[in-house]
C-alpha cells in the first residue's frame, strides 16, 4: 500500500521498447492496476486528482507519459497501433500481467489498441469521450479550439471539456484548480508529439469499408463514458461504440461535454467502482 | 415499515376521478415512494420482483393499474395526457405530495406525462426502454411480436424484452419464473385496455413541429434505462430523450432489449439506487 497521492506520487522510470516511460503509481495495492492513457497533448498533469485518487481508495492507478511525450523518451508515433503497441510494452516492463485500462479521447483510442493488441493482458476497458475508427468528425470544433487563443492558456480546456453553460463552466473551473495543485509538474508535450497525434487522428478517422469490425473482437467488459454535448468527439459515436462492442455500457452525463469525468467526478468514480469491482 | 413484498402485498384501492385504482405498497417506509408505471397490456404482475424488492429495500415502492387496466375499475383512456392525469389523481389520493416516478415503455410516455401536470409533485424521474413525443417507430418489432403466437404465450416476453442471445433470452427465462412467483394475481387486461393504449401509441408517435420541445420542460433529475438492442422502442430514442432533457443521465446496458432491468436487476437497482438517493 502506496501512502502517495495525485499530488505527490514520484515520477519513476521504466525502460522498454528502447524507449525510457515516465510513470507514477499510487493507491491500494494488491489486486488489479487501471492505466491511465491521456488526451490530445496531454501530460500525466492533466488527469483529475479528483479522478485518479478517488479510484486509488480501491485499487492501483498507473499514469503515464507514452513514448516521446513529456518527460519520456523516444518519438512520438503517427497511429494508434504504435500507441498501443509502446503502451503494451511499458505495462508489461512493469512485470504486470493483468491491468485495466482507461482511455479519454485519443487516450480512448490507445486503450482499445492495447485490447486487441494485448489479448489476456486485458481485464476491463474504461472508454471516456471517445470514438471509433472511420468516425464523422464534422460536427467537431477540435480544430476551432485548438487553433484559438486563450487567455489564460489554460481556458482552452474549458472549451475542449466542458459545455458553455454556467454549470458546466463553473465545474470546468474547479477541475482546472484541481488540476494545478501538484507543483513537481511534467515538461509540456513537444512540437513533434502535437503533429504526430494530429496524424495518427488523421489516419485513425478515415472511412474504409467495414470501419467498425475491430470492434466485435474487443470482448472485454467495457465502460463507455460521455457527456451530452462532446464537441470534441460527438457523443453520438459512443452510442455505436456501445451497439458494437459485445460487452459494452455506456454512460452519458447531462449537461457536460468531453471531459465528462472531470465535472462530475465522484458520480464517475463511484460508477467506475461498480464497474471494476463487480 | 412494512413486512411485505412483492409476492406478499395485499391489492389495496382508492378512489378519485371516479375511479378506484388498485394498488401494491411496500417496502422502507419515511423516505420518498417511487410509484412504477407499467407497459402495455401489463398489470402490477408483470414487474419483476428482483426489481421491485430491490428499490424496496430503501424506500417504498407503489405499483398500481392505471384506469381501466386489470383489476382498477374505469375505461383506460386513449391518450397518454389522460392517463398522466388519472396517475396523478391516484397518486394525490394516496396523501402523497412528492414522489419519484418510473415507467417502462409507454409507462415512460405517462411517466412523462405525470412530470409534465404534476409539478411539484415529481421528484425524480427513471425512464426504462422508452422514447419520445413523435419518435420514429419504422425499426420497431412491436406489431410482429405482439400478433404472433407463442407457445407457451408468456414467451412473446421473451421477444418483446430480450435480445435473441442465448445470454439475453436464458436471463429472460429467469424473469419469466420471478415473474410468477407471486400466486394472488390480478386480472389479465380487457380489450377496451388494448385497443386504447394502441390508440394512444399512435397519437403519441405522430409527427408534429417542434415535437422535442416539451421535453425541455421535464427538469427534474431524470434516469434514462435503456438495452443495446431495443426489438419495441429503438434504443437511439434513449440518447435524444437525454440530449433534450436538461438534467438527465443515460445509461444503456449490453446485449439486451426493451426490459433491459430484468436482464440485470441487481445492477439496474444499484444504479438506480445511487440516483435517487444523490
Amino acid at each position: 500500500m502506496s501512502s502517495h497521492n495525485h499530488n505527490t506520487a514520484p515520477t519513476q522510470y521504466v525502460e522498454a521498447n528502447g524507449i525510457r516511460f515516465a510513470y507514477r503509481r499510487f493507491g491500494k495495492a494488491g489486486g488489479v492496476p487501471i492505466v491511465f492513457n491521456q488526451h490530445y497533448t496531454g501530460t500525466m498533469d492533466y488527469w483529475d486528482p479528483a479522478v485518479t485518487d478517488g479510484l486509488a481508495r480501491d485499487r492501483e492507478v498507473i499514469l503515464f507519459n507514452n513514448a516521446g511525450v513529456s518527460s519520456s523518451s523516444g518519438e512520438t508515433p503517427d497511429n494508434f497501433q504504435a500507441m498501443g503497441a509502446n503502451a503494451i510494452a511499458f505495462i508489461r516492463a512493469l512485470g504486470l500481467t493483468q491491468v485495466d485500462v482507461l482511455g479519454i479521447s485519443i487516450g480512448g483510442f490507445v486503450a482499445q489498441e492495447i485490447a486487441l493488441q494485448g489479448g489476456d493482458l486485458v481485464r476491463k476497458i474504461i472508454l471516456v469521450g471517445t470514438g471509433h475508427r472511420g468516425q464523422d468528425m464534422t460536427a467537431s470544433r477540435s480544430n476551432e479550439f485548438f487553433s484559438a487563443t486563450y487567455d489564460p492558456p489554460e481556458h482552452l480546456w474549458l472549451d475542449v471539456h466542458f459545455k458553455p453553460t454556467d454549470s458546466s463552466r463553473k465545474a470546468g473551473l474547479a477541475f482546472l484548480e484541481r488540476k494545478w495543485l501538484r507543483t513537481d509538474r511534467d515538461p509540456e508535450v513537444s512540437e513533434q508529439t502535437i503533429a504526430a497525434q494530429g496524424e495518427a487522428v488523421g489516419k485513425w478517422i478515415a472511412p474504409a469499408d467495414d470501419v467498425l469490425a475491430y470492434l466485435k473482437s474487443i470482448t472485454q467488459p467495457t465502460l463507455v463514458v460521455q457527456g451530452s454535448d462532446d464537441a470534441i468527439i460527438p457523443t453520438v459515436h459512443s452510442l455505436t461504440l456501445q451497439h458494437e462492442m459485445p460487452n459494452a455500457q455506456l454512460i452519458v452525463y447531462p449537461d457536460s461535454g468531453h471531459g465528462s469525468i472531470y465535472q462530475y467526478p465522484d458520480l464517475f468514480v463511484t460508477h467506475a467502482t461498480i464497474f471494476l469491482t463487480a
